[in-house]
């Protein structure tokens, strides 16, 4: 195909869009890949589209390869069986809700697990049948709080969602491998920088559920690397390292005192160190005291509020993330001033876990806070702490959970040296589903024995809109996009920067010869335009070849350009051999 | 590809689906190719999703042939465009309308004229960049009243809805013709039995909107073609013959008479025929009769409904949709006894033209009531009608319209025979929009004398997942679908009819060649399924090829089936050769 810059629906901006923060939005605005409608409601114009298109056809070729099959549900979807599933009310603000002609309720689709469920259901009802994996690409929505950075999160978006269907927990464990296998190969093909993250604790669940965060610093998700081996993570997912347990009974005594004005950790390692206590013969370190929070939860459907406390070492944040996530599906919060107030026990800048316990509040705690390290904490009276409060002989615990900040440097499970922070955008997530749904919807199948049996699911996506984005922010730099091959909406540009009736000539010749060899190719065959207009668009649109026949042309040269690469001079008889090689 | 159907999502239903009504509707659920969701809303299970795409293909490649370019606009838009062209209030309840989290007003597009509108002047400002034609293929939602015949009319639907922006008139013509000529290739590519209809009046307008109408029993638009020659119109759209002009003053007199008990124009008929009443020298017939139907109007924006009488040949109904698109934007209905009551000059059954006049009532006639004929119509008295009523002498009309029924054998325009009335479903709508949305928007362009000038637009759209239903209803029979090579899913279907090990490994390798050939396969490959089923299937499924391996395979041959064709025995050593010739 070949498409003439002459008539392309194409406007470059020399400006940034005002809304735009991030590289990739500002350029796919700039060189006219896609154009806001909404916020977080994109138009995809002529080369957007056609790169979009070409995602989607390598997650297609990839999806068909293991056998999963396609097809397409609707976006309008009828309340009831996300009723079924309660998804209805727990997607919140975040649901788009309408209502048709006859007061009926509708929702628009912000994925489709109730859809696939009763549609297996439906038509299937024996192990013969199994397994299955079925999937679409299909446009979602969901009600974003903030929408941000162009099509990297927007309210309309086009995934790939697949889910599989298994009579066993073997056969689910196979069906996830296949898209983990096929999730590679996808990113590899598109050329994406990514990780592979345990999205739940790896250590404890097996690969339950990973994410594919593309590595970028505009992503919004940190996640952890390890600096030797491949393990990262979800920070929610990261899993401390214990500390070593030892007998309570060898920990000197705990010893109260007084400790003014010490509500912060320093002052209270200030104080300690001025008052010369030790630990193990050296100095006080914030990581010797112990930071009692107060929280509360709220369990789904309960009415009340209860409280909790959470220990962490005094030199770690609560992460409310981790926390959240460890608490799943309970509700939590920070205690309010008001919940200080309502409870006389609790003393604020001096909450130990001995009044917790007295007043029946559960105690999590963080893994290193284990049986038999000794603390220095509140005493649960106004200016005073106390030195050397045990786990195991002064207190227990009664859960521990991760709710500590991950911090540069900590140690990477099994060995694999330190933890480095990183940023990413999630590209993809896998995840084995087990039975929610296939339960929700009574699936039930015959299986060997003839006996009814419920199937086991996984669900899978990939943001499909999200990664243009992803590739662009990747790739580009400030002057320009940056396509790879298999991604570009045109193989090669090719550019008349030349008056002599002969470069025009040329140049159609050369088009029409890629043309032939089946190489899409954009063509500036602008008339009026300046060379140097004409550089600064081909810069900006980022195809992965350009062409240039330039001064040099009367030499029988034309200037080859790729990214990150010296331009260099060919023979202009051989360009398109040339180029045909290249692409092949 | 090879699809096995031991693996295909797919359970064909020897059931007619309880809410289905047409065939294609029938077929299309039962052979596992749609499945209902929601009234009007509809999956694609694999079989149509494949369909679909194939219909889109050849749309789109008849679409870029004549350089109309592809971009995508969402599906959830903003209020305020469509506030801007007033649609927001004029679709009605056929518009899905929603708010998002912030309360902002949203709706899910019908159509898109006012985001192209808006593109086009948001990216370009010269003539230099006209003309254009842009086009999307996009789900679109419409909030029917009655979603009815599966997929042939649904409430989220595919189309292919395309504009074009021209600075002249003429280049408008020309963007028409582009269309029309690709909307003939396309469904001629498609197979589809269709008429293109005058969808506004032609012999008055030109050709300045025109609908590709299926031919279909099932369709729910009636238009007219002609016995000779290709004359084809929307009944909105025929226009009347008119009667032919004589001198008013050589009509007899008028006269009026007693007419007890003459409501109805028969009654009126055979009392002129009683009372020996003849005109030109013959009996009196309905036609010779007047009826003056009472209807009150709207003009939009008004507040008040005004009277008119609208005048017809006694022997022909008022066509309420053909009123309707005379006066439109005005609204119209019949006078209710409400009406008759208020204005005490309409006497029910003896309504003249002569009251209306003298009322200041607006009348609207039949072009057949032209100057110089006379007529028996009502005398605006109990059981009293008048003879003779002369046009131009005793009244006037104010306008003609039309408004009457159209019957078969009506004469057809310029000599083209008389009209037959047929069913149809609109697959396509090409239209000379004009200036309606530039000028809402305001789309300033320069011209070559540097003058402001607002470009002029085309709308042309064709029902894309519709046209999967038109193709199952056209071309299918009571034992199943039926495709065409270009659109079917599969090319060939191979069906293994014998249980010796031979057959199904010849089959292996029929498949494998025919896929080394290009060629899309569905092989029935289960093991289990008697022959019998198997055939049944392949007739509901509808390939154009069916292969089968049966008892004949030990002497080599194998069936070959075409629908409508009796089934030939070919040798199975060259049937994979025999395909491929038949397919390229």
């Amino acid at each position: 195909m070949i498409t003439r810059l002459s008539n392309l629906f194409l406007r470059t901006l020399r400006e940034d869009p005002a809304d735009a923060e991030v590289l990739s939005h500002k350029l796919l605005v700039r060189a006219g890949y896609i154009r806001r409608v909404a916020p977080g409601v994109y138009t995809l114009l002529p080369l957007g589209l056609r790169t979009v298109r070409n995602i989607e056809q390598v997650v297609r070729e990839e999806m068909d390869r293991f056998g999963a099959q396609e097809l397409l549900f609707p976006a309008l979807l009828p309340k009831e069986p996300y009723e079924q599933t309660n998804r209805w009310t727990e997607y919140g603000d975040s649901l788009f809700r309408l209502k048709d002609r006859k007061q009926a309720d509708y929702l628009l689709g912000p994925t489709h697990e109730e859809m696939f469920t009763t549609a297996v259901k439906d038509m299937y009802s024996s192990y013969k049948d199994f397994p299955v994996t079925l999937y679409q690409i299909q446009t979602k929505y969901r009600d974003e709080e903030r929408p941000r950075a162009g099509i990297l999160r927007g309210r309309e978006f086009v995934m790939k969602d697949s889910y599989s269907f298994d009579m066993t927990d073997e056969g689910l464990e196979q069906s996830y491998q296949n898209h983990r296998k096929a999730y590679q190969a996808i990113f590899d093909r598109l050329g994406v920088d990514y990780a592979i993250c345990f999205a739940t604790s790896g250590a404890m669940g097996g690969s339950a559920s990973e994410e594919f965060l593309a590595i970028s610093p505009a992503g919004e998700d940190t996640f952890v690397r390890a600096t030797e081996g491949d393990y990262a993570a979800n920070v929610e997912a990261v899993v401390t390292q214990p500390g070593v347990e030892r007998d309570p009974a060898e920990a000197p005594e705990a010893v109260e005192h007084d400790t003014p004005q010490s509500e912060t950790i320093a002052a209270l390692v200030q104080w300690a160190n001025d008052a010369g206590v030790q630990v193990e013969g050296r100095a006080v370190e914030a990581s010797d005291t112990l930071k009692c929070i107060v929280v509360k939860t709220k369990q789904p459907g309960a009415k009340e509020w209860e409280l909790a406390g959470v220990l962490l070492p005094g030199d770690r944040e609560v992460d409310m993330k981790r926390l959240e996530a460890s608490l799943e599906p309970a509700e939590v919060e920070l205690a309010s001033e008001e919940d200080f107030a309502k409870n006389d026990f609790l003393v604020k800048g001096y909450v130990g876990p001995r009044a917790l316990i007295a007043n029946d509040v559960k105690v999590y705690a963080d893994p290193r806070v284990v049986r038999g390290t000794s603390w220095i904490t509140g005493a649960d009276a106004p200016q005073r702490h106390v030195v050397g409060l045990t786990v195991g002989r002064d207190f227990e615990i009664d859960e521990y959970i991760e709710a500590a900040e991950i911090k540069e440097g900590d140690p990477a499970p099994e060995g694999q040296g330190v933890l480095t922070l990183e940023r990413g955008i999630e590209i993809g997530h896998i995840f084995q589903l087990g039975r929610k749904y296939t339960e929700a919807f009574d699936v039930q199948i015959l299986d060997e024995n003839g006996k009814r049996s419920i199937p086991t699911m996984g669900s899978y996506g990939i943001g499909i809109t999200r990664l243009l984005g992803v590739l662009a922010e990747q790739r580009a730099d400030d002057k320009g996009l940056n396509w790879p091959v298999e991604v570009a909406p045109y193989k090669v540009h090719v550019v008349v920067a030349n008056k002599d009736k002969e470069a025009a000539e040329a140049a159609e010749q050369l088009v029409a010869d890629l043309d032939a060899a089946g190489i899409d190719v954009l063509f500036d065959d602008r008339p009026k335009v300046s060379p140097g207009v004409k550089f600064k668009d081909a810069e900006l649109l980022g195809m992965p070849y350009v062409v240039v026949l330039g001064r040099a042309f009367k030499d029988g040269k034309v200037e080859l350009r790729r990214a990150g690469q010296e331009a260099e001079e060919v023979d202009a008889s051989n360009v398109a051999q040339t180029l045909v090689g290249l692409l092949k």
